[in-house]
């Protein structure tokens, strides 16, 4: 199978020169160290990293799975070695405080480290990603104690966290957890319930594990407000922080899942586990959703892996495997047959991926930059950028890890039949992708929270109109004034972007009258609007890329013209071919909610 | 997980109200059996074997896999006793002539039986459908002695057959096929090669298994006119029809698959295997396309299949699960949640399997009855057929199987992370469907042969003026003279419809147009063309089934009402949530080739 190669040349054109971080960082107040060289060497010793350590262990980690034998978890072959160099390297705490022992550099530098390692082999890279929530968590709510304990041997690596929400009964409806924290004399509180689907919930990577747990008080209020998070570590700490006593958190099984099979997946039952309350008693989902955004673009961050990785396998695929005849005559008539790179369709595919790929990676990193603000500690830049960060999480999490299925889809269906066998890989990048719109949050939840939250509730359209009124600058700055080839070029961009803008304010304006009459118009539509509006955000970047690319084959002598030339040929693809898939949304998310919502339960099933 | 059922209702509504097949099968040579207590009979019957014997070993079944061990390959437990009650029940021949053992019953009533034993247990039922291949290559191509020797033994279910295609270098592209067949002094063939992707290459279902081998004769003019076709059984027949000496046919390996992993992929070498050509020399691809049709008609059927797998998994889940509260309004206040059948989203993911299941069973249903006419040997009939058949055929393959991967998808996706994890079975069922869009010609495949060859080359748009008129004859005869409630109903259905028609039309005209100066519009428009025919053939069935519910119920009385009303609303969902898609395809196809084309092969990569 294909091995993973770090796409360097589109990563350093979209922090450099599409989206300029330097100066970014410049102004930022733990900004300082990531001078454009130090971003470029960790950029670029991340992506050896991704394609030497990791990379190898992609197909191996699918076959061999993690195993649950005498209540101990192991993982894969190799993947203990893989994390102990991740743990030399300082990657663990790239991006947090240096007084907990981390690099202190900008957030944004982390989403580029897990969308690498991401791409490479997400299974391994879940590992350390779930840690980040706990690691956030104890940051953000825990007292001094509780950092000085945890804090700094998570930001290093030696332990890893998770995040224990989901049971067995609920996923999403959180308000119906019924795992029980009953407070002990001495401060401590006994937890008792079982959670599911825990991501790195047990393994043998690291000594100890520290759990952040959602569970009620007794006789706490029904629902979201009686949720309290306490801490729960494998094993007891010891005051001179090492590991004691077992603290009765069992591993019940390993969840056998369609794909990321090398990432354990597990049920764990606390058994009166020992646990330590962080933050204010009953405010725990509050406290959790505090690094929600960020958590979901680490996600969004699958559908841009996956996208990705199913491009270069295919691309590597299409380049050399020959069957039959371009329809427009023989394009390598010594040959038995031409190459499926020669086929329009097989191209269609490829380059459906790639821009999404492409286009993916620069939603993410745009939303990186807001995301730099929301730890510096600087209030003003932190309710400046969390709204705008609000309204982009659910379309990046939602459309992206749609389109990195879809990606994915592309990527086994340009192999024929032998994208269906496992050691061409192509069918694990589908397997492994398929979970990422089910976590964190469905897709319907991401489509709810937008347009019922972000959109509707907060503040009338105004994250649409926001937005949109960014994008009309963007528009309005390249419009073509003057005859030169980069402005005539860039005409059918902005033309069609301004109109999609226009667009967007129109229907959700028509929606929010609707939901006046009739609320259900929130469910029915939220799809096509979480869907239409990624597309849109994706025509932008596409857009941005081309007009940088235009400029630069404007200016001439630029020694990579080829790499310009194709970036306004990848904007061209996604405005003809892909773009169109609005109006299908447009139109449909208008429909009467009564299309869905008439047929009455009974009749969902006759037999 | 779910067990399967039937879907008996839907299945006569559709056999004898809206297709009326009792005067079809009236006007048929061998149709006279086929009485509708006798159609109703094999339907439960079915229905009931489907349910009983096979849907139990779906799980079981791509849990166990098959084996290989000292090259001999065994099928998972409990598929060789569910073969025997297969074969005691006399379904293998139930459409193949008399003379040789079947029930001479016409092919669509084969169509039904494949459907739902497909859908029940696709792995499973790929063993006899794969047979099914070999049976009718024998029939329509083999000498009197071949049919005396392997065509009864096929038809009773004693032995079974494959097709053997592919090879390792080329699988759509037989042309560059290597394996050779050497003549002997006796008349019989010595056969060398390697072939891949046999479905039940190997298995233990029967004593026999009977192969249709591509080769080519020394010398063989090269490309697909140096073809012929060879029967190589396993084992070779004595004089008295016992099984003899192996014949040098070895299974190398079974692949390992994302999916379907209880049906034997086998790759078989034929060391210096005897061999008996089947059909003239050289002729061989042509013996093959003769039931090419029929072949790809049965892989649509997995879209079908996999549409109502999905859609009866999730809709039992959605009206038991509970999770958060209906945007409209708690809908049941007493109880901890809604259950998910309250939630627009998942609403719209349940209907659009629906949909796609009930429209595509008409879909196939409808090219069954045309199928039927193409084995009574019947000349004119079939010339009648043939056209309208070849047209469909793609339209079904193509866009019903990735349709049915679209419906495994939303499957899973109401599941939440439940569809995720194998015990539930919903990720069976999209790793199953996955398969589909893959083999029997890709989708790719099926949309060149669609707007290729028999769109363009055949007649300049005449099969979709010719259909289009035949859907336009129905949009006049049900056109809103009256003010009954059922035309009134009636008229957003065909003004739509007619509305589509015309505009398939047009752009099959604009195609041909742009096609004169350059070709390579065939490649870069057929995904949409093939797909935007498929959303208006489906339209058409909708809003037949619609045409009936709605007379049924204008004349009222009816007992079922409630399931003609819900038939209306189905055909409204679809109208208003689906065939929206059209826009998208439409837009795109009629794009310049060079959005595909112009990005040269080296740009593909950046480093």
């Amino acid at each position: 199978m294909h091995q993973y190669k770090a796409p360097l040349r589109d990563t350093r054109f979209l922090i450099h020169e599409v989206l300029d971080f330097d100066t970014h960082y410049s102004k930022l107040p733990n900004g300082g160290e990531a001078t454009r060289d130090v971003v470029d060497a960790i950029v670029e010793e991340c992506g050896r990293f991704s394609e030497e350590v990791i990379s190898p262990l992609y197909q191996s980690g699918d076959e061999e799975g993690c195993k649950l034998e005498d209540g101990k978890v192991t993982t894969p072959k190799g993947f203990k070695e893989a994390y102990n160099q991740f743990v030399e390297g300082g990657w663990p705490g790239l991006s947090h405080p240096e007084e907990f022992g981390g690099q202190g550099l900008p957030l944004s530098l982390g989403i580029i480290k897990a969308e690498m390692m991401g791409t490479a082999n997400w299974a391994w890279a879940m590992y350390p990603g779930l840690s980040l929530g706990a690691m956030n968590t104890i940051m953000l709510h825990g007292n001094d104690e509780q950092k000085a304990t945890y804090l700094s041997k998570l930001v290093s690596g030696e332990w890893m966290g998770t995040m224990c929400l989901t049971e067995p009964h609920c996923g999403t409806d959180l308000g119906q957890a019924r795992t029980i924290a009953e407070p002990q004399e001495n401060g401590t509180y006994k937890v008792n319930g079982t959670k599911i689907f825990i991501s790195s919930g047990d393994h043998d990577l690291t000594e100890n594990i520290v759990h952040v747990v959602l569970a009620r008080l007794p006789g706490a209020p029904k629902g979201t407000r009686g949720i309290s998070l306490f801490i729960i570590p494998k094993y007891k700490v010891n005051a001179d922080g090492s590991c004691g006593d077992f603290n009765n958190v069992n591993c019940g099984s390993l969840e056998h899942k369609m794909g990321i099979k090398a990432s354990s997946t597990a049920v764990l039952n606390f058994d009166g586990a020992e646990a330590y309350m962080i933050g204010p008693e009953n405010k725990g989902l509050e406290c959790m959703f505090t690094f929600m955004n960020t958590a979901r673009i680490g996600t969004a961050l699958q559908g841009i892996g996956s996208a990705e990785l199913a491009y270069q396998g295919s691309t590597a695929y299409a380049l050399d495997r020959r069957s039959m005849r371009s329809v427009s005559g023989k394009k390598e008539p010594d040959e038995v047959a031409d190459r499926l790179i020669h086929h329009g369709d097989v191209r269609r595919m490829l380059l459906t991926q790639r821009v999404i790929a492409e286009g993916g990676r620069m939603m993410a990193y745009q939303a990186a930059l807001l995301a730099d603000h929301m730890v510096t500690g600087d209030e003003k830049a932190w309710a400046e950028n969390d709204d705008k960060l609000g309204f982009l999480t659910p379309i990046l999490k939602g459309f992206l890890t749609e389109m990195g299925c879809e990606a994915a889809y592309h990527g086994m269906q340009v192999f024929g039949g032998h994208g269906y066998i496992k050691e061409w890989g192509m069918e694990q990048i589908a397997r492994d992708a398929r979970i990422s719109t089910l976590y964190e949050g469905t897709t319907g939840i991401q489509g709810l929270d937008l347009l019922g939250r972000k959109v509707l509730l907060g503040g009338r359209g105004k994250a649409v109109r926001d937005y949109g009124a960014e994008i009309l600058g963007f528009c309005r700055q390249h419009n073509p004034v003057s005859g030169s080839a980069y402005k005539r070029e860039m005409r059918p961009f902005v033309t069609e972007l301004a109109r999609l803008v226009v667009k967007w304010n129109w229907m959700t304006g028509r929606i929010l009258l609707a939901a006046r009459k009739d609320r259900e118009i929130v469910a029915s539509a939220h799809n096509d609007f979480l869907m239409f509006s990624g597309y849109v955000v994706m025509a932008y970047m596409w857009a941005r890329q081309a007009a940088v690319a235009l400029k630069k084959l404007d200016k001439g002598g630029d020694d990579t013209a080829e790499f310009y030339r194709t970036k306004v040929q990848l904007a061209e693809f996604y405005f003809e071919r892909i773009l169109p898939r609005q109006n299908a949304h447009a139109e449909s998310m208008l429909k009467k909610p009564s299309t869905l919502m008439q047929i009455s339960e009974e009749n969902f099933v006759f037999e």
